[in-house]
Parts: structure tokens; C-alpha cells; sequence
């Protein structure tokens, strides 16, 4: 191992990085390193690499986890300004590892990084070998709240993993570290020592003193104007308050007063700094970037229409952003070809991780030219009596540089004026394009959008070339630092991994040349048609559908799916089947191969990129998923050693929201809701409930569910049924994390379902009370999510119907408040709900009126449910759009506010005594809430209704007999109102 | 510079060393890190290297001072166990690092290491390159009171320093770090704002309650038998301590409790070490060490006469070891060679640092055969009456193996035995000699010995090889893992490091040859020709008296004296020329160049070992020297700017002796007592004695003498001069340290010995009170240097009689005592006192019975003296001796306990009344306390004594007039008594 560290080194000094030792206080990270954290703030250069020890001591496992250590090393390089070709830098510095890029599957795989409570963030990736992450790729853009300019390249390897691969150990302690001596060998005692004191032995009062006495030192440091021991004695803070995490002695409150600090004073530091180093006039010097290329002055004319070709080259885009970014530039290729007169063909677009590509046929050589007319002064205004131009016609002609007798006279909306018309000449395609083109890379934006060593582009990930062919001619095109050119890039480890393009035709299969598949949908089918090949050969299938997700990221992955079947040992197949599923998808994007029957085999489908050693890759990724189930069988075998009971108790230790207090605290209020909610349950049934809910949320203080948070629930159920929780309990503690998402089922059971509920009353009331509501995009909590998931578990138990939004919002109201917490206005949550229901109604198709229409009935949504259910059945009811139709038509007539009352004595015309009759007969009926009910009892009022209103004007002089008429149609009016918003309908029935 | 990090990094991994990371919390040497500290304990064997950035907050200085930083990095390697050629290892690291061996002055300089505090030592060098420390090296004997088997090879190189000399900068800022950064630009920030942390801003509280906390936390992970968390809070409880120290926050209690309590920890966590490792099973095996050699079996045949050349050849031995040496292994060969029968010539020795060289001549081929007779029974108990042998008789011969016939008869004593003469066959001389020279390298011992990676030899340094020839033959003699042979080494640069040796004789000559002068006293000549000759150049001369304890140490720091004339900036002659005489006799081992009037030169002489590129190590040595003057104008001009008053506060920091306080407590003692003992000084000399006593030791505070000991007193008469205290101030100041040693002179003036007096007086009554009194070889505190000095002046001061011993002893004590200080028998320390002025007068050739009869007087030192003075001139003289005589006789006869008066009427016979009368006349010129007085009135006593004795019985049988006769003597006996012991003076007079 030790010379592996030396092979970086050298690598890294040889390409003018300094070496500096690791920092000698405990860090957590390469990157708290003042070398990384201070250094990537302001204008100077910096390149430096080294070995930074990482002291994490809530990874202690006294040694015996094999791949979790309380320190392990990493191997870290920062590059400022980025260099501009540091993914293949980094690839280089692999070959110097003694690893063969070519026969290694080596992917660069969408993992962004944030600190926000230092205010820093970077985007990049984390690098994957064989399935593997060995290293953080970050572009450093954020520290300390300032924005870095310039970007910094973060590199951090992961050492011990990159050499376990290197040396196919599976244990930590089996590194060969150096001749002679293991890893075990060397560190194994420390290993276990230091882990007795992080997990054990630590004593907490003190830890506890030490950690105030260093934030008061790194306060009096900041004062003092001392950046550097001010971040010695942050780094000093945050190590003691991890070692008192670990030792599980950090409360909630105390947590968030201590991350409130630290963070203030990082903040500080990173500021101080700065400035300290513009105080001392930047004594490294300031960075340089690569300088804007010189926009082209002249353009070649072009005879013959031709394809064009466009393509920009990025480093590798998340996979989410690949498919949208092709669609994205298509259409703003379109839109401005659109605004030119340049004629063209088809605009088709597709994308890669690392490329957009854009066709476009037939472009014509030039724009036609076009003739407009300039308007002058009136025409009245523009010539004296005497026939001469006036002053303001003279002044108009000399503006336009003609005489004015040259002057035009046209008419234009019945007045005449005075003009000219000019004529618009053509340009040639070459001028069109080139500046069409580079406003769409100027122009590229993303969901999240990063910088790089250009002073102007920004866009998810770096654009690192173009290419603009016009048929066989390059499009001079320029954007910031960029030129275009016929250079591709193709597989960074092919012979010539730049190729020149000899023209725009064909493209496609050029690049299919070089192995690399530019059509989505393409990929996708290679994908899922090898895919199935493999598991068809150990007699398995791909569940497509449920893979259909997974399969559109690995898509989006690879330019070159390349696919592998490999094998895990039976043994693991004895763990829950969630676990491995989620360990496949989530951790390696790996297909689970199961039987038709749909039980897991011991195979998983993974896509490699490009050409690879089959076997070498094979063997890699079974690896990586064997050390993964390693982990797992630990987390598993540990945590069943665990009664759920005593589980419960971490969740004191788990932070939920500063004000709403811990885990704990929100189980409780979870259970106490339920109970509330859950009184009409059966005798069985609130059995099950208060069972389930005195243990709600256990799981969640599992090592596996902190190691993986989407099996919560899963878990619970697995745990509880095996330490003897009776079947349903264990149902209901499953239940009640579901549904996980839009496509996730509800709740099977009603236990389960009040458990759910009540987990989303809870979440909703309490984190819009402390004001975490969520704003634009931002919604950390997901609460639009859980809105959802009430919706759903109410739709789907119509026998909870009691269970209104209103009274499951007030009775978490109840306990949120118990709490200490201001809770307000109930209204602004509830119709944050119904918001959501609304969304999901519009987008499962329903006509928008009819959503409005039952919208007012949300608060149950099961009654909203069936009365749109039977709206939809009436679609081309004439009978009932001739009641909508009378209802709505009463509504319009009386004015809001007249009450439902009137004196029958007052009503003497035939039409309004039939009406009175007629509605005397029927309002029994109507008061019933079914839409269906309602419609049977009402519809013999229709007639009566128009007779009504073709006979009787209703606004009377008596004022008695006015008041009687308003009355009467007022009561029906308030009779139809509870049904459904009948205005809503507006004229979806009318129109049938 | 960090390529040198990498090349050494290189150079030891490929060794076999296993690298390891700095330790991520501060320490303040690589030492301390525990890959050195707790690995060296135990058995199991151990490599390793690794950069340590060193935290000495101590050593901040802001950035300015070139030479010294609060961080600097060292390079540490530990080789466990000692490989058998460490210092070969290490030179061609040098040779890695780019550093021309054969051009440069490598030298391997005496230093040894201890740190008591953790039961810590280990012995070694600091290497020189062109008289530069560039690294220590160090043989690890005992860590955590732990003697360590097997012994560690330690070398740590000073990097910073290193690279300075390689870069020729004279700046640690200036390093060239990395291509295109300096030091300074990479550090300088940090090195800054860390100062003003250590020096100006850490928090006094904050530190002290971390080192509780530390300290705390270390002692409950030493309960919890964890000792890598323990040792990890010792570290942190050491770098606080020193934060605390640097911010001149600990008061003397504080230092010494801290200090037992991190020694107590220290000590703990080595014991816990190596009993966990042991507990462990000693996970890296057991260290491996060189076998015994095989020990000759049977001898060759020599048939002439042979020289003999015997050689030790050892690693660099301490200047003071090697004639020392020389003499102890002449004696061994000689004693042991006496103790055979084998003829021999002369014996003799010679010594360099790296080899002990006995030649012997005219070795005799064999011992010649000797008889001895073996004594049997009495001849009366070995025949019975017929004749026949005896039982006894039969036993007897059966025992030696003959017949009882060949029993054999001798008279001894009278008496007749039986027996047998047997004859011992003498041995060859490569028997006599193979064992008699191992037993001599067995037996070999140094005031300081060590072990090595040899099971059983020790030494002042290890011996790597031995060459024994007899003549042109191999002796076959082993000791230990060492054989000799007829190899052996030269320069380590030479071409051939090994040579082989054809014969014994000549072998100076061989020596020689190969550039090595094997006499000491050549090596000396040559060193003082050659460093005359080069001061002439330059009109200059050395003082070759006066440096003649230099050049004898210089003598054995080389094998090759090759004298290099060195220059510095005349800019430097203005500091005062102690300092640079202390730097550069001190430090570096350099002869200054004087005029003939003994003023300083800007030039010096450094004798360098070999042959070397003499203006590459002049210029090396010249840089070191402009270096460590500019140090010191540093320092120099620092203190100018601190008044003498202000520099003596600093004393409260200066710990003295944990229970007699600090310097600052000493110091008040001593203008205490020197303010009693000065009570009868004239009015200026008093004035003179109160001003300097109450600045004095104030430059102990100083940065000049903090870090030049010695220039204690000289730096004090420099900056009272400087700040304007009288003349006469200044010199008492200067004074007050003298003398130094025994070769000092004692204080000039009666101010500054008054001073010199208390100051001496204070230390030995106060160190006798705590229990600090010499004991055998350790005085650490230098009291028999103290006591000496206490003679020394008095004997200086003549005027000072009435500051006798008892009167200054007791005027200390009472200060000591003030301080809460128990002073029980000041006559010990008297007696101590007395003993070294015995010893000095012994020394000085004095009779030892002349010395023994002052002795009584030796509370006035001075008036000893003249008595001592008087009885050496009346040597010779017969009526002086008559007079001893007779005295003596007097005291001889009378009984002590007999009181000195008498009834005169009881005396009648003539002789008594006679001597009676004499007495009458004489006796108040008697009472006259100097010896010369005393002689002239007490002589005409001596015919009427030696009558009295003549003629009367003193015993006589009338009491009345025994006692008369008793008394009259005992009156003659008392007078005599006070001038000095009669009885002492032995026969010295009478042998005459």
C-alpha cells in the first residue's frame, strides 16, 4: 500500500503539484485539510497532494468490520484553477496505480458534495472501478459561503479500498502494507484501541469541556485576527464533537446548538482568510484562465444546402440531465433556426454522458433577403401646403440616409404615413449558425449548474469541446474559451481517443464506429436486450417494469452499454430480499436477476461502458457486491441481537428538526396521533395499532437503516416478526412507511394506514409550524411527498373516512403543540394537501373542471374520489348536464349572501308555488352526500328550476316577494352546495 | 525541498523500511511519535520511516529568526534492530538526498540523548556536515524506564536545515519547496499566526484546563489498559504544556508537578505497551541478532617470535574515550599478558575515534613449560607401619592419576607431605592469545555504555570489527558475534572502505598509508602546526595554551586532521568576543584566530576529518558560523532592548530545583546572603555589592544565555554596561559566576566575590537540604564544582578571612529555611566543603601530611594557606623539627580528656619547674593564631620539654602531682592546637 501512496506522489509532484504533510490535528477529511479548505478561497494557484490519515470515530468497529475503519487514509489532490483536463489526469494517475484503465470497467458516476452548514458545495462524481468508488471527483465551486473563482479540482482516493481491489483482500487487515507486514499488522491494535475509546471509553464531561474550550479558542482566534489557529481549533471542535457523537452522548438540542457554532465559526475562518490573503496582496499570485477565443470576423460563403452537424462535449452529465439537456438543446437549436430565415430540414438531437449531438438536414447556404418598411411621420405631417417635406420628414429621411423625395407614402390602420422600404439581405449560413450556435452553448443551463476553468460558461458539468460541421465544413463557432472544430472525443481509453470528422453525414454510425451509441432509446434496448439474454442463461428474467427507472440511469450511464453477469453466493439470499435488491439498485445500479416467479436468484446484470476484460470487470463488481453484503450481513446479524424495544431507544440520539426535537420525540407524537385517530378502529385491530405504535419508527435506529434509509419500514417488519412482534404489528410497522414514493403502494392494512397517517399529520403540522414549509424547489423535508401519501392512504381506505384532512391535521396539531410549538393557522397545511390531490388528479388525466368540481370535498378524499367517479360516469348525460346546467344557473342568480329562508306564502305564481312543491318533496333526498343519491333526488327539480326562470323574474318590487324567490333558490342553492362545486363544472356538461 | 522528502522517503522504503504517516496530533518530535516511542519497546523488530512536522511552540518566533521555527519538519527512521551498519546506511542516504560524501566534512560528533523524565537515553551522535548538525543519531537504550533488547538505530534528520545547506539559503523562508514555491510562501502565513497563538494569544485558562483534561483523559485509558489512546493524550497533555510554557504560563511548582505527572504517564503507557504486545503474542515475531561466533577449537603451531597487531574497531568514539581508551586496553593486554608465561617486548596503544590499535612486539611462539608440585597427605599419614601405603595415600594418587610408588616427599613448614610434581605444558601463543583478547573486547567498559545488535558486548559505542594479527598470521580470536580477521576499515569514503592487513608490522605505517594517523599525539602536532600556519596567513595566532582542552578534543574528533582556515563578516566583531569564542569553541569546534595582543580575527581554523573539497567545507562551515552569529545578534540585539530590571523578572520563570524554587528565588537568597556577609565592606564596595545583588543572575533571563549557558555573568556585565549601571556593577555581575571551573579564575573584585560566595552557599546548603548532595559519580547540580569555587575564592580573598565556611554555611541556611526549607547538620556540607580543599591542595602536590595538619583551618581557607605556606618553608629547618617532635610527644602523653591547668606548687622537681617557667614566658606569644609566631615563642620550649620527659615520670604515684605534671603538658598541648594538627605532620620533620 505504502507504494502506492508513493506512485501518487510521484504522479502528482511530476505534474506540478507540492506536497504537503497530512494536517497534525485530527481531520475527518483531506478536504478540512487547511491545505484544501483555506487554500481553494480567492484569485492565486494552488496544486498540492497528499496523504491525509481520516479520523472518523462513529466508523469504529473495534477492527472487525472489514471495511470500516475509525481511520482511514486518503490520498487527496487539489488543482486550482482547474486545468482543464483533469478527468484524464486522474486516469493517468490509475495507469500509475498499476491499474489498466483499459481492462477495467473506470466510470464517472453523478455524486454531488455539499456542506451547507459551511456554506460549501461542488459537483462532480464518484469514480467507479469495476463497480467499485475508489475516488470523490469534485469541482469545488462553494466554501464557506464564498463562491470560488477559480474552480478548484477536488481528487480525494480512497486508499484502502483502491488497494483491497489492487490485491484482492477482503479484509482491511489483509493489505499488504508494506514488504513484509499487513495492514492488520501495523494498525490492527490502534485500530482496535482507538475504537475502544471512540465507542467506549471517551469520557463525556470531558469531551464535552474540550469541545467548548476549542470553539472559545477558535472565537478569541477570529477576534485576534488568525485565521490559521482559529481553524486548528475549528477542526479540534468538530473532531471532539464527533468523538462525542460516537459515543452517542450528543442530544438533539445539543446537536444543533453545536453544528449552529461550528458552522458560524467555519464560516468566519473562510472569511478572515480571504481577506488576510488580500491583505497580503495574493502572495502566490493570481490564477490564470484560458483566455476567450477569437470570435470569427469573416465567414466562407457556402453554394450547396448541407446537414449540420453540432455536438458538445461534456464531461460525463448525470444521468437525469442527458436526456433532458438533448431535448433541451434541440429545441433551442429550433426555436433559433426558427427566428432566421434559414431554411433547414428535420432538427433532431440525442445525448451521451458525454455528448449532445445535433442534426439537422438540408440547411440551406444562405437566408433569403426580406423587405420591410420603415414608418415616417404621417403623411399629413410629413409635406407642407406647398408640397415640400417638412422638417420632421426631412429629419426622418436623413435618419434613414435617403432623400426625401426618395419618401414612400402607405397606409396603415386608416392613416397614412410616410416611409421606406428597406430590404433585410440574407446572410450566409456560416454567419447564421456560428452565432446561433454559440448562444446555445453560452445558453446551456441545467438543474444545477456549475463553473469550470472558463470565465462564462456554466452548465451541470464541464463542456469541454465542440464540434460544428456544415457538411464536410467546420462551423466557425466560438463560445467563451471555446472553439469549435471536427474533433470528437470518443472512449478516453481507445487508441486515438480524439478523431477527427470528416463531415456531418453519417455521424451516427461514425460514432457507432468508435463504439459509441448516440440514441437513447437505442442504448436502452441493448440494455434490456442483453440484460435478458444473461438472465435467461441461469434460467432468470429482468422484471423490466420494475426496473424500468434503474434502466433508463444505467442508460444514461454508458456510451457503450456493455453488459456482465455475475454471481453473489447463495448465502446472502438468506437476508431479506429488500436488502440485497437495494444494495443492487441503489449502491452499484446492478439488475437483480430473478425466477419468472419473481424470487431473487444469486445474479445481478451489470452495464459496463465500452470494451473491457469480461472476467477482470466480473470479478470486480462481484467483489464490490460480496464486500457490500458483507457489510450487510454484519448490520443484519448485529441489529438482530437487538430486542426492537431497546433499538427505540437510539432514536434519542437521531436528529429530526431542532425545534420538533429528536426521532424520539417524533415517534411519540406519531403514536400519540395514531391514537387518536385510530379510536374507531376494532377491538383487533387497535390492538395492533397501539403495538405497532409504541415500537413506530424503531428501524430507524438500526445500523442498516442508517446505512440504508430506504429499507426503513422493511426493516421494522423484518426485526419486529423475528423477535416475536405478532404478524400484524409487524405489517403495520411496515405499513407505515408507505407510501415511499408517487409509485409506491399505500398501506395494505388499516393499522398500518392510521400509523401512516398520523407519520404524515405529524410532519406536515410540525414542519409548517417551524416555518419549514417548502419554498420554489426546495423542499428537504419532502413534504410534497407526504401531502401525496395522505392523499393516497386516504383514497385507498374509503372505511377510514373519518379520518378527515381537518381532524387528522388538528389532532397532530394537538401534540405538535404539546410540545411547546406556535402552531397557527391549520388552513394554509390543508390546503397545501389539497393542492397536491389537485396535481395528482390533473395528472392522472381527470378534465380539469371535474377536479375543481370535487375539490371542495379533498378533505375526505374517498367521498371526492367516488363523487368524480360519478361525474365522469355522467359524461354525455343529458339529464345531468341539464341539471348542472339549472344548478349552476340558480347559483348565478342569488347573490352570495342571502340566506336560505323564504315565507311559501309569498310564492303565488305557478311556476314558483311548482317549484316550492317540487323542492319541498325532494329536499329530504338531496341533503345525502352521494353525488348519485343527490342526482336522483334532484333531477326532478330541472324542469321546474327552467319554468322558474322563463316565468318568474325574480328581482320583484315587493321586496317580500323578492325575498321569498332569492329564499327558495337559495335553499336550493345550499342543497346542491355540498356535493360539488357546481360552478366548477362551467360548461363540460353543456358542451356534451 | 520535498523532493528530498521523496528521496529519503525512497531510499529507506527501499530497505526495508515501511513508511508510516506523521501523527495526526502535535508532537514535538518525530520520537514521540508512537511508530518510534512504543515500538521501540519489546522484542518484535521494526522499520520504519516517516516525515514528522515538529511543534516546538517554544521555538516561534514569527517567521523571523532564519533558523527557527514553531514547526520544522524532521525525516525519522527506526531500524529495529540495529542492522549492524547503521552509519553506512545513513551515509549513502546523504548520498541519495544529492550530497557529494567525498567532497563534504562528515563527521559523527559525541551527543548523547536522555529524557530522565520518561526514563528515556540513548547514545549517539550528531552528524556534521561541514560542521552543520544535520542529523541525530542515536542508539536507543531505554525508553519508559524499559531497557530495550533489542537495541534501535534512531536517525533523524533536521530537514529544514538540510535543505538550506544544499540550496545555499540562508532564510528557511528562501527554500525552494516546490518548483516554483518558496518555504515561505507555502508556510509563511502559518508560521506567522501560529507564533502569535504560542507566543501572544492562546488562552492561559483554555490550556491549563486542557492539560487537565488531557491529562485526565490519559489516565483513565491507562486504567481501561488502552495505551495507544493513552499515549495519544500524553502527546496532547505535552504539546499544551508547552503552549502553556511558551506563553510564559507556568510557574516552577507547576513545571515540576506537570512534569512528574506526564513523566508518571509516560512510564505507564510503556509498561502497558509492551505488556499488551506481549499479551498479543508479539504480532510481528522476535527480533533477530547476529550468533555468537564459533569459537576457535585448535590453534596453529608458531614457531618464531611475532609482532602483534590487535585492533577495535568501533563507530565513533566520544573525544574523552578515546585516549582513555587507549590507556585501558594497553593495561588489559598488558596485565593479562603478564599473567601468562608468554615472552614479550613492549606494549602499546594508540587511538582514533574509530579504532584502539595495540601493538606488542617480540611475542615469544609458546609459553615455556612450568612445574608445580600438588601437595597429598602428611608423609606420617601416608605410610602405614609396614610401609604401605595409606587409604589417604591411595586416594590421593588415584586422584592424580599415578601409581603410589611415584609419590614424591617435600618438607614444607616442617612438616613432610607426600605429593607429585606435575608439570603444566606451556600453550602455544595463538591459544594464549585468542583468549586473552577476547576477553579483553568482553570486558571492554566507557564511562557510558551501550548496547548494540550484539547479545553480550558493551561499550562506549558498538565495535563492528576486530583485526588480530601475529605477524603476518591471523589470531583466531571471537567475542561475541565478532571474529577477528585481517580486514579492516578505512575512511568510509575511500575508494575501499575494507582493506585487507598482510602483517602486524608496520601497521602505523599501513595506517598512514591510507590517510588515518593512528597516534594521538601526531594527530595533535599536526593540528596545532597546521592551525598556526594557517593563522599566520592572515597575521593572526592561535592560543594554543589557552585552547588546549579544544584542541585535544578536536585531536580525537578525526582520524585525518585537515586544518581549513575559515572567515566570518567583520560586522559580527562588534558583539562581544565571548560570544563568539563560546560559539565557536562551543558549538562548533573551532580554533579563533587572534592577534598577537589576543584581540579576535574574523577568522578561524576548523579541522575537518580526511581529505574533502576544502573550499566546499570552508565555505560549509563558514555559512553554519554566519548562521549561528546571526542567531546571535539576534538574541543580542533583542536583549539590548530589555533594561536588566525587566530581563530579571523573567527569572520566575526559570525553574531552579523543584523545591528550592525558581531562579528568581535563588537569586533574592543570594543578595540576601551576600548582603549578611557583606556587612564590613567599605562604603563603596557595599554600594557596589547591594546594586549588583539586586540584579543578580538577571541575564539568566536572557535570550543570549538561555541559549548559551556558559555566557552566563558575561552577558550580564555586557548588558549592565549597556544599560548604564556603574562599571563596578557590571564586573561584581561578572564576577559573581566565577570561577567557572577549576581552571577559572576566581572573582576580581570584593563585591563580585561576596557575591560569588552567597551565591555558592546558597547552593550547597540549599541542595544539602532537599536531599540533592553528590553521590557517587552524579552531581547534576555541580556541587563539588560549587564547593570548590567556595575554596577557591576565600583563598583569592584573603581580605574576606572573616567570611569564614560556618559563618557563610549559616548565613545561607537561614534563607533556605525562610522559604519553609528544613536545614537540620550544616556540618556535612562543611565537611564537603573541606574534603574538596583537601583534594585541591592534594592535587596541587602538596605533602599529604602538611595538607592533613591545616586541615583543622580549613574554615579560613586563606589562613590555611599561609600556615600550609609556613610549614613547607620550614622544611629542613631542625629546630622546627625538634619543636614538632616534642609537641607531638606532649599531645602523645597526655590522655585527651585532661584539662589544661595545673597546681604549679605541686610541681618541684627541676625539669618541671623549668618548663613551668618557660611555659610562664612564653605563653601569650604563644596564643598567637599564625604559625610563624607561634614557632618563634614556642620553641625555646622544646629543650625544657624533651628534658621534662627525660627526667620525669609523669605517672607519678602522688595524684596530686600527676595531675600537675598532666596539667602542666595539657597547658603546652591547648596552646599548640589552634596553629595547626602536630600529630598530622607525622615523621615528616623528623625524617629530615
Amino acid at each position: 500500500m505504502q507504494d502506492a501512496l508513493l506512485a501518487l506522489t510521484k504522479y502528482w509532484t511530476d505534474r506540478g503539484c507540492m506536497i504537503v504533510q497530512p494536517f497534525n490535528t485530527e481531520v475527518g477529511a483531506g478536504t478540512l485539510n487547511p491545505a484544501t479548505i483555506l487554500r481553494v478561497l480567492g484569485p492565486e494557484p494552488w496544486r498540492v497532494a497528499y496523504v491525509e490519515p481520516s479520523v472518523r470515530p462513529d466508523d469504529a468497529r473495534y477492527g472487525e468490520n472489514p471495511n470500516r475503519l475509525q481511520t482511514h487514509t486518503q490520498f487527496q489532490v487539489i488543482l486550482k484553477p482547474d486545468p482543464g483536463d483533469p478527468q484524464e489526469q486522474y486516469l493517468a494517475s490509475l495507469e500509475a496505480l498499476g491499474i489498466d484503465i483499459h481492462a477495467h470497467d473506470i466510470r464517472f458516476v453523478e455524486d454531488n458534495w455539499a456542506n451547507p452548514a459551511t456554506g460549501s458545495w461542488g459537483l462532480g462524481w464518484e469514480v467507479w472501478l469495476d463497480g467499485l468508488e475508489i475516488t470523490q471527483f469534485t469541482y469545488f465551486q462553494q466554501a464557506g459561503g464564498m463562491s470560488l473563482d477559480p474552480v478548484s479540482v477536488e481528487i480525494t482516493y480512497g486508499v484502502e479500498r483502491i488497494i483491497m481491489a489492487l490485491q484482492g483482500v477482503s479484509h482491511f487487515k489483509d493489505i499488504q502494507y508494506a514488504p513484509g507486514i499487513t495492514y492488520g499488522e501495523a494498525f490492527g491494535q490502534a485500530e482496535y484501541e482507538m475504537s475502544r475509546f471512540y465507542l467506549d471509553d471517551a469520557d463525556v464531561e470531558t469531551q464535552k469541556r474540550l469541545f467548548e474550550d476549542y470553539a472559545n479558542e477558535a472565537r478569541r482566534m477570529l477576534d485576534a485576527r488568525l485565521p490559521v489557529p482559529a481553524h486548528l481549533h475549528v477542526l479540534k471542535c468538530s473532531h471532539t464533537f464527533n468523538v462525542l457523537d460516537s459515543r452517542g452522548a450528543v442530544s438533539t438540542t445539543e446537536r444543533a446548538k453545536a453544528f449552529a457554532r461550528m458552522r458560524g465559526l467555519a464560516r468566519e475562518v473562510s472569511t478572515l482568510w480571504a481577506e488576510r490573503r488580500e491583505e497580503l496582496g495574493h502572495p502566490l499570485g493570481l490564477s490564470s484562465l484560458p483566455a476567450a477565443a477569437t470570435a470569427p470576423a469573416s465567414f466562407a460563403e457556402v453554394t450547396e444546402p448541407a446537414p449540420l452537424l453540432f455536438e458538445i462535449g461534456t464531461e460525463e452529465l448525470p444521468p437525469h440531465e442527458v436526456t433532458r439537456s438533448a431535448a433541451a438543446v434541440r429545441e433551442a437549436v429550433a426555436s433559433k433556426l426558427a427566428a432566421t430565415r434559414l431554411d433547414h430540414g428535420d432538427v433532431v438531437a440525442h445525448a451521451t454522458p458525454r455528448r449532445i449531438v445535433v442534426l439537422v438536414e438540408n440547411v440551406a447556404p444562405r437566408e433569403p433577403d426580406a423587405e420591410r418598411f420603415v414608418r415616417g411621420p404621417r403623411a399629413s405631417a410629413a409635406f407642407d401646403a406647398s408640397g415640400e417635406p417638412t422638417k420632421a420628414a426631412q429629419g426622418f429621411a436623413r435618419g434613414q440616409k435617403i432623400d426625401p423625395s426618395a419618401l414612400e407614402r402607405v397606409e396603415q390602420d386608416g392613416v397614412e404615413y410616410v416611409g421606406v422600404t428597406k430590404t433585410d439581405h440574407g446572410r450566409g449560413v456560416l454567419e447564421v449558425l456560428s452565432g446561433l450556435l454559440g448562444e446555445v452553448v453560452g445558453e446551456l443551463r441545467a438543474d444545477k449548474n456549475m463553473r469550470w476553468n472558463d470565465r462564462k460558461l456554466s452548465f451541470t458539468r464541464p463542456v469541454r469541446w465542440l464540434v460544428a460541421l456544415l457538411g464536410d465544413q467546420v462551423v466557425p463557432v466560438t463560445a467563451s474559451s471555446l472553439t469549435a472544430g471536427r474533433e470528437t472525443r470518443v472512449h478516453r481509453t481507445a487508441a486515438e481517443p480524439v478523431v477527427p470528422v470528416a463531415t456531418a453525414s453519417g455521424y451516427l454510425d461514425f460514432l457507432a464506429d468508435h463504439g459509441i451509441v448516440a440514441s437513447v432509446t437505442v442504448r436502452r434496448d441493448r440494455i434490456v436486450l442483453a440484460a435478458r439474454d444473461l438472465a435467461a442463461t441461469v434460467d432468470g428474467t429482468i422484471d423490466e417494469q420494475g426496473e424500468s427507472g434503474l434502466i433508463d440511469e444505467i442508460t444514461n450511464l454508458v456510451e457503450d452499454p456493455n453488459a456482465i453477469l455475475g454471481g453473489f453466493s447463495e448465502t446472502y439470499l438468506e437476508l431479506p430480499q429488500e436488502i440485497l435488491t437495494t444494495v443492487m439498485r441503489k449502491h452499484q445500479r446492478y439488475l437483480p436477476v430473478r425466477t419468472t416467479s419473481g424470487d431473487l436468484l444469486p445474479h445481478f446484470v451489470a452495464v459496463a461502458n465500452g470494451s473491457c476484460d469480461q472476467d477482470a470487470v466480473r470479478a470486480g463488481n462481484e467483489a464490490v457486491l460480496r464486500a457490500r453484503y458483507e457489510d450487510a450481513s454484519f448490520f443484519w446479524r448485529a441489529d438482530l441481537k437487538v430486542a426492537p424495544e431497546t433499538m427505540k431507544a437510539g432514536l434519542a440520539r437521531l436528529a429530526f428538526e431542532e425545534k420538533l426535537g429528536s426521532m424520539a420525540d417524533r415517534a411519540a407524537r406519531i403514536a400519540a396521533v395514531a391514537g387518536d385517530l385510530g379510536a374507531a378502529l376494532s377491538t383487533a385491530d387497535r390492538s395492533t395499532l397501539d403495538r405497532a405504535a409504541a415500537l413506530a419508527k424503531f428501524d430507524l435506529a438500526s445500523q442498516m437503516v442508517i446505512e440504508l434509509t430506504s429499507l426503513a419500514g422493511v426493516m421494522a417488519r423484518e426485526y419486529a416478526a423475528r423477535s416475536g412482534e405478532p404478524r400484524a404489528v409487524a405489517e403495520a410497522l411496515f405499513d407505515m412507511e408507505r407510501p415511499r414514493s408517487s409509485s409506491d403502494r399505500p398501506p395494505a392494512t388499516v393499522p398500518g394506514a392510521v400509523l401512516a397517517l398520523a407519520d404524515r399529520f405529524d410532519m406536515l403540522v410540525g414542519l409548517f409550524a417551524v416555518g419549514a414549509a417548502p419554498t420554489g424547489s426546495s423542499d428537504p423535508f419532502g413534504l410534497r411527498r407526504a401531502a401525496a401519501g395522505v392523499i393516497a392512504i386516504l383514497r385507498a381506505h374509503p372505511a377510514l373516512s373519518d379520518i378527515t384532512l381537518e381532524r387528522g391535521l388538528a389532532a397532530a396539531a394537538v401534540h405538535v403543540r404539546a410540545q411547546g410549538i406556535e402552531v397557527r393557522d391549520l388552513g394554509d397545511v390543508e390546503e397545501f394537501v389539497v393542492r397536491r390531490y389537485e396535481q395528482q388528479l390533473l395528472d392522472a388525466g381527470h378534465d380539469h373542471r371535474h377536479v375543481a368540481a370535487v375539490l371542495p370535498l379533498a378533505g375526505a378524499p374517498a367521498s371526492a374520489e367516488s363523487t368524480l367517479r360519478e361525474i365522469e360516469q355522467r359524461v354525455g348525460d343529458a339529464e345531468f348536464a341539464a341539471l348542472v346546467a339549472a344548478l349552476q344557473r340558480v347559483r348565478r342568480i342569488v347573490p352570495a349572501d342571502t340566506t336560505a329562508s323564504y315565507d311559501p306564502a309569498k310564492l303565488t305564481e305557478p311556476a314558483e308555488v311548482a317549484l316550492h312543491q317540487e323542492l319541498v318533496t325532494a329536499s329530504d333526498a338531496m341533503a345525502a352526500p352521494a353525488l348519485a343519491d343527490f342526482v336522483l333526488a334532484a333531477t326532478p327539480l330541472t324542469g321546474p328550476i327552467n319554468t322558474f326562470f322563463d316565468d318568474i323574474l325574480v328581482m320583484a318590487e315587493d321586496s317580500d316577494v323578492r325575498a321569498a324567490r332569492l329564499g327558495l333558490l337559495a335553499t336550493i342553492r345550499d342543497l346542491a352546495a355540498p356535493v360539488l362545486d357546481w360552478q366548477a363544472l362551467g360548461t363540460s356538461f353543456a358542451a356534451e
